[in-house]
């Protein structure tokens, strides 16, 4: 892949090629951005792996196609298309038999590729039965499953994301699994964008964050910010979050967002400090089929201190900061989706050069949505 | 009517005629079953009797048509249309004052046949009032109500469904009457096929269903079982329903269920009884005009024991059960009208000889859904 | 505006000029009453003013246009479209600034009149922002605050509604602000036809209104009736309501109700009373796109007794029973409109000339409204 870099810093960006709604208005023949749907060819997270329990099934979904996880006796977890190929009752209502999954309406039982292995009371004058139904590439990860929803031949060449502090020793992570009504565009957009942070006043106080730089490639949108806290009160949790694993107490950070299609990170770099406090991984991962609702994993890997067990202690207030943070967010994601879903298009008036960059990355490596009901399939989705 | 047998045992099934999914894949050309409606020229119930209380109206439907029905001081039921001639209020909501119902709103009042009786205040010079509203044929037995939502010249030409075992002192009756979120056919479809007792199995324990001979024609189908336990424990309440009233305890029953548009019917007589240890009727009434719900009621006809009173201990138990057995079977049929409606169409995929049949005798019998928005009409439905 | 004077007694009036179902009936050619939009160039109330408290913003609406109000540090209230020009985020959820209305998401500040005052991190070499949103003109009274939805420029031309029993000593106002399911026509009808009193027979006891007069104009219909007590149980609220102030207590009033587009009001004198016992005045106000709700805003203003004290202990009595009232027109209008829903179109079979008059008057005076999906607009909405 060719990547064209456009590197600039916070003073030299080249405004002459960000019109402010360039192609978002009506009219413009480029495609809403909104109406993109998330590209199939790519690992994404959809249960946390300790939901998926052993001989326990799950519902689960990618864009609109079910699918259902189970894992078998022996611990490996299998997705498959939720609905049985005999009466479209979802597999995921099923119950798990050693290595199968057994339909809970007739008891047909499949295997993990999907492959019916039996019909219990099929006599040999009935109609030929399916084959079976869609199964999908899965793998374990990071206390994730991972699904492949595109191309099945694609998966063994398409790298998990790499995440090396998940395993570190000197970091500890914190999970999130959520539903957010928006498209995955706008998570995005959000986390990039750090002038948002006024949404956030409330923890974080009063913080001017400056653009240092960005760099936009063919897939991938990054910016670096420096935070300077210049009044207000940040709650412990943020302070704690920020500082504790580098023991620096300063009144400046620097934050690095990274879109890299289709996933996003951000990490927390404390004034002086040689490494990370924080380093975020997040997927927004659509879940039905128009893409208006998506679902965001996110591990939050966080530098344990020098002190052993001050993190422990410091655990629930750093939860309870994310999730006020989280909530915050949520709150203004999912107003902009229901201005969309009232307005019926994109009038988003964006000025900023870095939220022009993200939507072109992610206008040019999704799919288009296919405008339908509720039979809408998107991404390429071959057959079992 | 000319009905053409096509009877057969288990092992001779032709199963030439029955491709797997004969008619319902898109681009056949026949009809979606789930866009056939139920022929109105029958006779439907559509309340308990008991629910229709002296001097009160209810609020009822059959596929849309919203029916009010009330009892009059002198105790008939009649059926209207339910919506005032004069500005579409419902009836149901109105005052029953002698043998007419009077609207809640500017006090109309209608016969039992929907003719306008009163308008309290009209003068000479105002506008021609309407006639009326329709009325429906109506009829009560079995402690239900029914009515003939069709055309009202053939009402008097059909009879109600026999039931000889309801007014028999042999047995007691059991009511029930419940909405369930899909079309009616999937009722029919769901008992017909007793492979579905692995939905039960923890309440009847394992049984291996053995199709003994089933038998189609123009307007019914028709199917025996055999029953075997051969694992698993059965709930009490099973066991005594299907063994009280005829002392028998073994571990086969024969099972015959009969669809006879547009009623069922499932005879459950235990080995070496000489009489059913229970007789189920039910009817599955769509309520909308989609026909995406329907209300079910149900007539359980139990055997009473030598013993006096012992079915009243077991009334509870046995009541318990149905309810269990009910709800599981409501979960799969609402998931199948779910996927449905997800999927636009109808994707099933049937092997099943038997349940292919029904679904012809269903789509014969019955009449097409004009596909439409909230003011759909089906049926043959004359006006007032 | 030239006026058509049609005055008329209740024994004269010319039903030639009605036919039963005047230009409702599909195929007249004529719109259905139920889409003709409330015409937006008048003053219209959308927050009672104590719901608007200084330094914060509240959400309301016109038609589908979502506005959000703010009341400043001064004390004065603005009315801006509540769509950051940004992102589209309601400026509703905003932090109020001295004058300004500062979005909660990335900060940018607006101006009373819909201008932006600042974005905080904006570079020069940054698309060119936005000029701002639409501004409402705005004028508080009778503790209500107005816009004025439609052209701007008539805004200053147009008079609010007068109502010099607000001011008087000799009244006091109990203020009402409810959301009804239906279109405001049916609110209109539901008042002038005082036939409907049977539905609140359980209040009012057994009445017999009698059409004194009524008369139509181009832009109004009044109508006045004798009310006559003929039998039932009147309740302590409405008696109080009826006669506290006046001291008379007889078995007849005189009613006047009056629309005056877009308003209604009602007057009741009791039988040899020299003024009004009690003046209703409301308005109607379409909250959604396609009008299917509104907002009712009402005051009644109720004559004060010669005994001081008197009347605040009649208050509580007085409002449950207005409370009770508005419940049970409400149950009604709400069927009216999920009828007109189910049927798609207004099938009314309205008899009382009266009715149709006012029909004539909201549908010559209303503005269409456009068949849409969710992002209708409708009225003359210039942009700010």
């Amino acid at each position: 892949m060719t990547e064209t870099d456009s590197e600039r810093a916070g003073s030299g960006r080249q405004p002459v090629h960000h019109s402010p709604d360039s192609g978002l208005s009506p009219g413009s023949g480029l495609l809403d951005l909104r109406r993109v749907g998330a590209h199939p060819d790519f690992w994404y997270p959809v249960a946390l792996s300790r939901k998926v329990r052993t001989g326990r099934a799950v519902a689960t979904a990618f864009a609109g196609e079910r699918i259902a996880l189970y894992r078998t006796e022996s611990g490996t977890v299998h997705a498959l298309e939720d609905r049985c190929a005999h009466r479209q009752v979802p597999l995921s209502m099923g119950v798990v038999e050693g290595e199968t999954l057994r339909c809970c309406y007739h008891a047909w039982a499949y295997r993990g590729d999907g492959r019916i292995s039996q019909i219990p009371y099929l006599s040999k004058g009935d109609g030929r039965p399916p084959r079976g139904v869609r199964g999908y590439p899965v793998r374990e990860a990071y206390g994730l499953v991972f699904v492949f929803p595109g191309d099945p031949e694609k998966a063994a060449l398409t790298a998990l994301p790499e995440l090396p502090a998940f395993g570190s020793p000197a970091y500890k992570t914190m999970s999130f699994s959520r539903t957010v009504h928006c498209h995955y565009s706008f998570m995005h957009e959000n986390l990039l964008d750090m002038n948002h942070q006024f949404l956030h006043r409330g923890v974080v106080g009063k913080l001017h964050p400056q653009l240092l730089d960005s760099r936009t490639q063919a897939r991938s949108v990054e910016a670096s910010y420096l935070f300077k806290h210049v009044g207000g009160k940040r709650n412990r949790g943020a302070e704690l979050l920020a500082t504790e694993g580098t023991g620096r107490r300063g009144s400046a950070d620097v934050l690095t967002i990274r879109t890299d299609y289709p996933y996003q990170t951000l990490d927390l770099v404390p004034q002086n400090a040689e490494r990370p406090a924080f380093r975020l991984w997040a997927a927004y991962v659509p879940e039905d089929a128009e893409q208006r609702t998506c679902h965001a994993y996110g591990l939050l890997m966080i530098a344990k201190p020098r002190v052993p067990g001050a993190l422990h202690l410091a655990w629930p207030l750093i939860r309870r900061f994310t999730e006020r943070v989280f909530a915050e967010d949520r709150m203004a994601v999912e107003a902009e989706q229901r201005a969309w879903e009232e307005q019926g298009e994109d009038r988003n008036h964006e000025v900023f050069p870095l939220i022009l960059d993200v939507r072109k990355v992610l206008r040019a490596n999704g799919v288009p949505l296919v405008p339908s009901g509720g039979t809408a399939r998107c991404g390429s989705a071959p057959g079992a």
